[in-house]
């Protein structure tokens, strides 16, 4: 919902903004509707659910699952027989069906099938997969395919040893797969959506803490006044995020740290066994590729409140886009609590 | 800092406030001291900071970290020697040493060693590391320790199979020992804490949530009105929540469920393969255990909301003890960024 208002206001109108949700509450279908967005239906259920709260709207789009592993030259991508989202392939046909007596007449597809590729091989895969669906789909069904959104999962290379997507490479693979497969089935004119947050966003984000303590015990620990509470995605998945130490780019990387934040859960390590050049106390760390799920995961774990936000410019002007969050913000929601006790 | 006010906003005073941090900001051992809570020190280099900040209160105590792992009858529990908290046998004496020629009068010693145990045999045991330490470290510096916190670790059996703890037998454990370690040494006079948060609030927590969805792919998943935004842990940890169905308590569990949150995260399921009874459409679910780690672990991720808290009493009544918030609320550090756009 937040996320839907959130698009509103910041000028998106009506398809620029799809709505790709899962175990939706009513209300949601119900404004996405209202504003015009795109909705993109988790499952064949959902059907029923979006005639009751809004009606069909004329232009719609489901979302696929084909279960199964996902792999791309004998490795497996990802899973998505064990992920919750989408339609399996007789429900696909069958929802399209549906919705058509329902009145809907613009159809898309949608499917994610692997989550942060660094790999040019996934998105032209994915598409062909995609293209022969939506081909089969108007066939079974005759309805008129106008989009096919290829979702995300194009990532960004979180480690220094990793080869960097070449998006022109993807793109190209991408076209090969519409001109070989679209194209001579005279779907020419479907239109080709993706959804490429984390590799437009995740690289111009970053987090920028301060060393405040060093640590000698049975590891070497910097401590910096960010913490899981900024960027969780170390302590969630062990995520890798690459440190630089401002001032010290060249310096050689001698120390090997543990580099951690203030919460009480060990799992709270910006980097482990880090090999970084020597901190020191007031030292300015920079941690990178925090543009995608880093401020949006952000939690108040320990009562620790989250950062404020500031856009730097191409001409090196810079604005504060978020302010950082207070003890008032923090306790809000206790507003009539503390005279009751 | 958010705790700390929290707790004197409860009307907790002084002693009662036992400050334990890691990788501590300045202002929050300013301010601990201010409002009398028992500073922990975390790390040995926290002495100078705090003499600088607010000066060395009398009472003071020093967080212990042994190194190395931690095993009751061969079994690994704990692997303290990668925990970033604590200092190591010769920093708490040289420790207790500098202290005390600052002016420190009552020392305390504080540690953990290991995470929500099921076992009656942990806290006896790391009563028994922390009594031989004290007498050891009276012995080395001749401080007068007037407190040893055995801290936290009891934990509780999220899973229906597991045994509870027997706190009876724990205490009684721990009694022994003290019996047997400290009283003979003449220090029988030693205070022990405790900070039993999980095993005093979890089991007296439930996040109560209504089935909304029910879906049939490649798998079976039940969607329900809260989601990871509620309740981390299982997205987190991996974490068992045991679930009951109301009003089906008694029937038979003859469904496999995963049973999901909408976020746009695979690992937002609060159960994968669980047995459960049949679910339908406005069942409401009680997810157990949520006291702890619950709540306060919530986030906003995908823009989702957390919800209200009530307080159920002995006697049957309720009170709203914290509102939901509203998108108010979240778009709250976002004021004043839609005029500049």
């Amino acid at each position: 919902m937040t996320e839907l208002m959130m698009s509103e206001r910041c000028g998106f109108r009506n398809p620029e903004i799809m709505f790709s949700s899962n175990d939706t509450p009513e209300e949601e279908f119900r404004y996405a509707n209202e504003i015009g967005a795109i909705i993109n239906l988790d499952d064949i259920t959902h059907i029923d659910m979006l005639k009751e709260v809004c009606g069909i709207p004329e232009t719609i789009c489901c979302r696929y699952n084909p279960g199964g592993t996902f792999s791309i030259s004998n490795q497996i991508m990802d899973n998505p027989g064990d992920a919750k989202y989408g339609m399996t392939r007789p429900q696909i046909r069958d929802a399209f069906i549906r919705l058509k007596e329902l009145g809907a007449r613009n159809f898309g597809i949608h499917s994610f099938l692997a989550s942060n590729t660094v790999s040019n091989e996934y998105y032209p895969k994915l598409a062909r997969i995609l293209f022969q669906l939506a081909r089969e789909l108007r066939e079974e069904t005759g309805v008129k395919i106008t989009f096919i959104n290829l979702s995300g999962g194009i990532g960004i290379p979180y480690t220094p040893d990793k080869e960097p997507n070449d998006i022109m490479a993807i793109g190209e693979g991408v076209r090969k797969a519409f001109e070989e497969i679209l194209v001579p089935a005279g779907m020419g004119d479907v239109s080709i959506y993706t959804e490429l947050g984390r590799f437009m966003l995740a690289p111009y984000g970053h987090l920028v803490t301060t060393a405040i303590h060093e640590k000698h015990i049975h590891k070497e620990y910097v401590g910096v006044d960010a913490c899981a509470a900024n960027l969780m995605r170390p302590a969630m998945y062990g995520a890798y995020h690459h440190i630089t130490v401002l001032g010290k780019e060249n310096a050689p990387c001698d120390m090997v740290y543990d580099v951690t934040g203030s919460l009480c859960e060990n799992n709270d390590k910006f980097a482990i066994d880090r090999r970084l050049p020597k901190i020191d106390k007031g030292d300015i760390l920079v941690i990178h590729d925090t543009g995608a799920h880093g401020f949006s995961m952000g939690y108040n774990y320990n009562g620790r409140l989250r950062s404020a936000e500031v856009l730097l410019r191409e001409d090196g002007s810079f604005m504060m886009i978020r302010r950082a969050e207070t003890p008032d913000d923090y306790f809000a929601t206790l507003e009539g609590f503390w005279d009751k006790i």
